[in-house]
């Protein structure tokens, strides 16, 4: 892979971005890039025992740190970004998780404005087993209560400068990606996203080593993570709304409230990508798409809630490949790393 | 099995019921009791050819036609009904999707009132190959596009009669259970509603050769089925939100809208229910559930719109069996018949 | 008035109904027929000091007393009822208002569900003077905190059987109208509800002798009324949502979750009517009713949120009267009383 | 008012921010300050004929210009920003009005992502008569048809710069105040912001002849405005949410989707204000509240909608002066104007 790129790249203290859009790129990248990056953790590694609370040792808005932005060469408006994950590896051998103070799905919060108190903030430490892939989660409240989950490495946030001249919170999750913490994007996975802004400004973080679906209490396995992946464009090929693609799916991402709304963005936008894909008319591919896919959310707890639409690739047929193939073309870069 | 009763029902053409609560029970069943039974699909059998548009040969309100209900001896508010699904079978070669005016997720609706058209009116009849276990798609805009999607059968509906005096069309899904079109009610499954009348008049039908989550345009792949099931009691354990169990899972169903109060109702029972079989507190029990559920939505086109939560039920370690060993016991019943 | 039937009915403890649809009428009546009547409040009349908490005194599902259902001959599906306030009187000199457990705009709910505590019950005893038309507030929590309101008497619910051979509690409100709590529903106002079954099945209850827009807490200052209303049918002209008419303004009433979807019932209902009314096509209609309507909620706490959109009639100029003229001439029989 | 610096102030075309936050500041004022401003309507004047289609006519993202913003001296987060509106004067006697595609209450939108066809976009000229306050409104499908509606003029917009290190579109509305569309926005009122970064950065702009609650279609009788406002500093009084004042009445803005979260962060502000105002309790407050409140919507079109909550000021007997009696204070100097 003589001609590939590869950068290592881990921030220091100073260097991580907070935001979508607004901080400047930390780095210039000449696509198809490699990159070996180090992520911090939501809390930026504040949270390192069950006495750190977020609401004393964090300090807003400095929360989910990113590792960029990268500024992407040739990437224009009307591109689309492909990040082809190639490894997520957990930089530590524990993870944290805890209670935010008005944030979750079962919980009162600044939008969903009640007079009811909030709940106590709890922290709960995970240890990390690389080597058997488990997460164990230990209870506060029952001694001896433990059980290991399948360790699942993701991460919650990747996503470019968004458009309309804005620039979000790294907590947020919209359009241009951000805040989606969808367990979808894992190792094998490439997403894709549209470039809103000259060299797209890409950035990563909130490594999980494992999340439930909705991440419930809205936090999830957090983690700091040794992260690989390659990095292209797909030049003239517009993606308004974030897709993923595996081996086996395609899948597209929706953010918004209410969590309805979310879920219309990412059928609608599967719905058009089949018709394109197939040649299908957009009645047709509605009725495919009913039939046959799956529909897993990300989140219920953020600024906009997340919901994914996943098809299986095997039911389009001999249709043409998805974004210029990318995805095959990067996992075959991958398999040579 | 001699002391298992076993009861085999086709209802007649008047025989169906279009509601939950309001129609006289079929007949009296004393749990647990082997249920061998037809379902009409939820056109009453009239979509029968790509011309047999709903608006036509539809007879509002009589869709979504219910067999049943039983009257289960023994039930009274307080208890909750186990219906254990032991095989559900296509009952003709064919089926029937649609879209339907102002109905179905990507579309304005009575709801969602908007000044756009209605989308077209377009039926999808879909074959059957039991023996492949295969669904087939036939394009209606693209000569020779045809897909075959495994085929699942299910059924969207499944309900007792609700609380509160109320009678609801077979089109709702709610705390009663009834249309809440996931694909998760499957063979092998036992699915859990408490009891709000004595008798409990439990009824069911609309059955799907599949679906995908979701059910985006409203209408699954809609089929007349050869069920058998089992139903049984389980006497002063009450389940305000249907639940469901099989070999490796358990769920809880939450129906409301906006979607985000259906994934709360959801996730709320499933931490209360993970709290009371493993003894951790509330909290220990949120962050558990946010780690370890799946959710996948059932659907987000109907009255109300399903959201389920599924936990793996190795995760909850040596906890009390869910729900007094109820699907485990009918498990095991379905073995002998 | 000689040709008018005048009714006077006062409910015994077993006449009330507890839902629209399912409860045998109390009496037919001839349209257009005055009909006076005395409605329990919404406790069903067992709060009546701060110790009564309705967690305690009330037996669900009796809550929300109706006074009805009136068979009214002659209406059929397709009619259109319309019910003229001419007096709506408290019929004590005290009223009552609390806070009810998961219940409420501000608190988590059966639906909105999370797992804060629910907020404290604690009641309020309002004193109403009648001659100066005011009710008095006096605080729980500061001695001899007071502030006197004025009295708005109107009614919370008002409705006839539902569609689809449903049966609805009372204390919902949807498209056959029930408990939209709006305060707009006050004497000489017009309420116009589209009949569903033969007969129509009228019946009303929930007085408030005020209430703000949005019924916060969920419960205003209920109390018994005694009310003079003339009902009188529109042949030939139906009615999909509640509407109410004023010598002044014209107003849609939508019903249902997320709130937003109230608001578009009501706004696309009205784009409609002004539609009818004056002949402008959609957009026309569309724009002018962007520009000149008021959109006050109506509650933001029961089983669907109801929200109003109101025009002035000035603005449709010399437009075809709305609804055969009910109010006007309902207006001039009740001068007659 | 010797003491008071009055500034005019009108942007050249290259003057205009077109969001919150991110652009430079075209001056510093000292409060207490008079502006004498001149803001371009939500098209920058573009559309000035029915032809003139925004799609067609307008440059994306430049919409929504803002005149500001403003570096208002000694502004610090944990202040609050007092605008006191002074007048507001249609600049030109027209003013535009139009459907948006994908944009308003009654269609689908890039976020309720829908199959249906946009709607036809068509452009409504306005003709303003300033001497009888009135707006002219002629149809376009039915010849001759005009009715004249009252000028109630308003500005759309009117924020500071946003927390959390963010730069939002002056299309949005959120905490920082911005797109909030509300008619309550007038002449006499003043409007309260909580500053989040040094100087505050208050711009404003979007005026309209008048606009119907909700905002409909998304776009009110638009219109390019001469206004004066004095601009000043509540120190050490934070405000979370956009507070507005008139002489009889305190009102809460909240921004959200679901429009139920809107309305929720409005009544719940105006709960706790209406407790530290008069010292009683939550609870109390809530019931007071939810008795005597107005709710207004602003907008369902944006991309949070708007729901404000109005409370008669003599409701709340010898309480506190609101905000330090800021809105008598700047009452009291406008008359010296």
């Amino acid at each position: 892979m003589s001609d590939l790129e590869v950068i290592s790249f881990r921030p220091s203290a100073e260097q991580y971005a907070w935001t979508f859009g607004g901080a400047a790129p930390v780095m210039r990248i000449r696509p198809p890039a490699v990159l070996e990056l180090f992520t911090e953790d939501c809390f930026a590694g504040r949270v390192r025992s069950p006495e750190d609370l977020v609401s004393q040792v964090c300090e807003f808005p400095f929360l989910n740190p990113q590792t960029g932005p990268f500024y992407i060469e040739g990437a224009s408006p009307g591109d689309t970004v492909a990040v082809h994950f190639v490894s997520i590896t957990p930089a530590r051998p524990w993870a944290a998780s805890t209670t935010v103070p008005l944030f979750g799905a079962l919980t009162g919060t600044h939008l969903t404005a009640l007079l009811n108190d909030p709940l106590p903030e709890v922290v709960w430490m995970w240890e990390l087993d690389p080597a058997a892939r488990l997460c164990r989660f230990t209870a506060r409240s029952v001694p001896d209560f433990t059980v290991d989950l399948p360790m699942e490495p993701m991460h919650g946030t990747v996503g470019v400068a968004p458009a309309n001249l804005e620039v979000r919170s790294a907590l947020v999750p919209d359009s241009f990606g951000g805040n989606m913490d969808t367990p979808e994007m894992r190792a094998g996975v490439t997403c894709y996203l549209g470039v809103n802004v000259e060299g797209a400004l890409l950035s990563l973080g909130d490594g999980h080593a494992r999340q439930g679906e909705g991440e419930t209490c809205g936090v999830a396995v957090e983690c700091a993570m040794n992260t690989v992946m390659i990095v292209d464009l797909v030049k003239g090929v517009p993606c308004p709304w974030p897709r993923l693609e595996s081996d086996t799916h395609i899948m597209s991402a929706g953010s918004a409230r209410p969590l309805e709304d979310a879920f219309r963005i990412a059928a609608h936008d599967m719905v058009g990508w089949v018709s394109s894909l197939t040649g299908l008319d957009a009645l047709d591919s509605y009725q495919l798409v009913t039939q046959a896919i799956e529909a897993p959310l990300a989140n219920v707890c953020d600024t906009n809630y997340t919901s994914l639409v996943k098809l299986p690739k095997r039911y389009l047929g001999g249709s043409t490949p998805a974004m210029d193939s990318a995805h095959s073309r990067l996992r075959d870069l991958a398999t040579q790393l």
